[in-house]
């Protein structure tokens, strides 16, 4: 398999992007990466002579940066969001993962790969922890605005998604509300709530409350784009508060000190278990082919990790059975 | 002072509200606790003999549960929250703590005391952790929608809050969206964005996302109060299960339990600097009164400082510079 990786993409780009790019090539050397972008710039990034056999550089001269608007992905028509999904559309990479400018990845992959026919909105579905595994939460701000007819193809494809990627039976699908009751929410959740119901495929658990996304009583939440980016941000927000706080008490007394060396282990698991970077990416759900956005923060960790969520997508042929549910019904959800 | 609490209402109820309302009266002899609710109950909650004088039962035969929808506020006119609130309508008590169904919390309140002549909703103020302190975020739930003049007028209402409630200074207003550049996010919080500009009592430093609710960049953020809830409860639950994994990993070994059990003061700091029971509760700004609206699972300890939270209010004399805003400057914020 071939996944293409902008380079350019992200706040440690291009040197963080290249690292997880060359840790993922080292650990599967029968699948070839695609760094695309500005080739100097991704060589200056690769220690002399250690480039793998199976990483290629794909030269794409213009970079779009983390505060351009849309409009510059029309006004550089040669940089690497515009080249990772034009490589995809071609057919000479199965995927791409982008770290860059979240609204002009989305943009691009939008432009060029198109959505699945049926398909209305494209999102961004992203894994949350939870005590025994992930919550998936779509859409997390591929959109602004959301419609109830949007949501339900969100929860279809993320249920979908969920059975082949993950061997999920029957994803338990929550629509996020302000109450668990029916008739809680504002207009959009109801309605969502609504339309669900009318629809067999889909194991409906009602509505969810923001506390439940971590309970893992739920294994697909829909929203619209905003709150669910809003939630996504704000969970990583009291998250790191919370590691800074507990560093500051530890650093506290010589006592409180020791006792944070001895459990040094449970807090490197603790972070395993629900740091973002551990799943590295997020999948442009309801895109023609494969596209993992990644966070505009990813680290080497994170890039290799998204790089890997691609190959997973890829290995079990994640587009054919989405693009089957809506050629089979084609119109609304 | 005189503070009337709805010992009926919370998850808890009346046995925590109880506990909750004697720790405060001990400790505050000169302030008397109106206990609203059944005698018997009450009573039975209350240790022999250990009713302290500044205590005292205010009977309501009828009671509000966590399930009933708003339409029983009519149907139980007699119930703890009604009572309650004419209680403080009446001038018998200066504020009032209401822990049980929020929705009929503040709907309670807000048809017994009305909102401040010019107010046009009421929210729910809700103080979260940052590093250094708290980010007041409004609303978190108290309308399910919300329209530009309407988050407006919570920025204003909350500045003049902490300006007078904990001597903020010129505080720091934001707008919550999905990315800090202008012209990010969804039709409300770019309409409010802009409606904020032209208020020059407000120290707007423009759009924040979800991560900088904790990050004490803002002290004041404004939302409609379905993203509100969403994020307050998304918090909870992230804090939650970061504790639940934590906990799990330190007893993963005898090693890192022993780190554990060392570092026992630094985690019980941290759970007093980010739990929301250490506050309390939460102001519902704009209706014409004190009314403090608790977390449905309060506890003895929540309930305490919910109180503490109303005596304070009663003590910096909340209500007149909020009235005299809007007496002044009635319609559009």
């Amino acid at each position: 398999m071939r996944i293409a990786v902008d380079a350019m993409g992200g706040d440690e780009a291009p040197q963080a992007i290249v690292d997880g790019a060359y840790d993922y090539a080292i650990s599967q050397p029968d699948h070839e990466i695609i760094l695309v972008g500005q080739e100097d710039a991704i060589n200056a990034c690769l220690k002399a002579g250690s480039k793998p056999s199976n990483i290629r550089i794909h030269h794409a001269p213009s970079v779009i940066a983390m505060a351009d608007k849309i409009s510059a992905l029309k006004e550089k028509p040669d940089d690497s969001m515009n080249v990772c999904s034009q490589l995809v559309k071609a057919g000479e990479a199965d995927a791409m993962v982008l770290c860059g400018n979240t609204a002009c990845s989305v943009a691009a992959a939008q432009l060029h790969l198109r959505r699945i026919p049926g398909v209305k909105r494209a999102g961004i579905l992203t894994p949350l922890p939870n005590i025994e595994g992930l919550t998936w939460v779509c859409d997390c701000g591929a959109n602004a605005v959301g419609k109830p007819e949007h949501l339900a193809q969100f929860a279809s494809m993320a249920s979908i998604f969920l059975e082949h990627y993950d061997h999920v039976k029957n994803p338990k699908v929550g629509v996020l509300s302000i109450g668990s009751e029916e008739g809680k929410g504002n207009e959009l959740s109801q309605e969502t709530l609504q339309l669900l119901k009318t629809d067999s495929g889909i194991n409906l658990i009602g509505n969810i409350e923001g506390n439940d996304i971590y309970s893992g009583d739920a294994d697909v939440v829909v929203c619209d784009g905003f709150t669910g980016n809003v939630v996504l941000k704000a969970s990583e927000g009291i998250a790191k508060l919370i590691g800074n706080i507990l560093r500051e008490e530890l650093h506290g007394s010589p006592l409180t000190a020791l006792g944070g060396l001895l459990a040094k282990k449970a807090f490197k698991r603790l972070r395993e278990r629900t740091h973002w970077s551990l799943v590295g990416g997020c999948l442009l759900l309801g895109v023609n082919g494969i596209c993992i956005i990644g966070h505009g923060r990813s680290d080497r960790v994170a890039v290799s990790n998204a790089i890997k969520q691609a190959s997973r997508c890829i290995e079990v042929d994640i587009m054919s059975p989405l693009r089957e549910r809506f050629a089979s019904k084609p119109a609304s959800a």
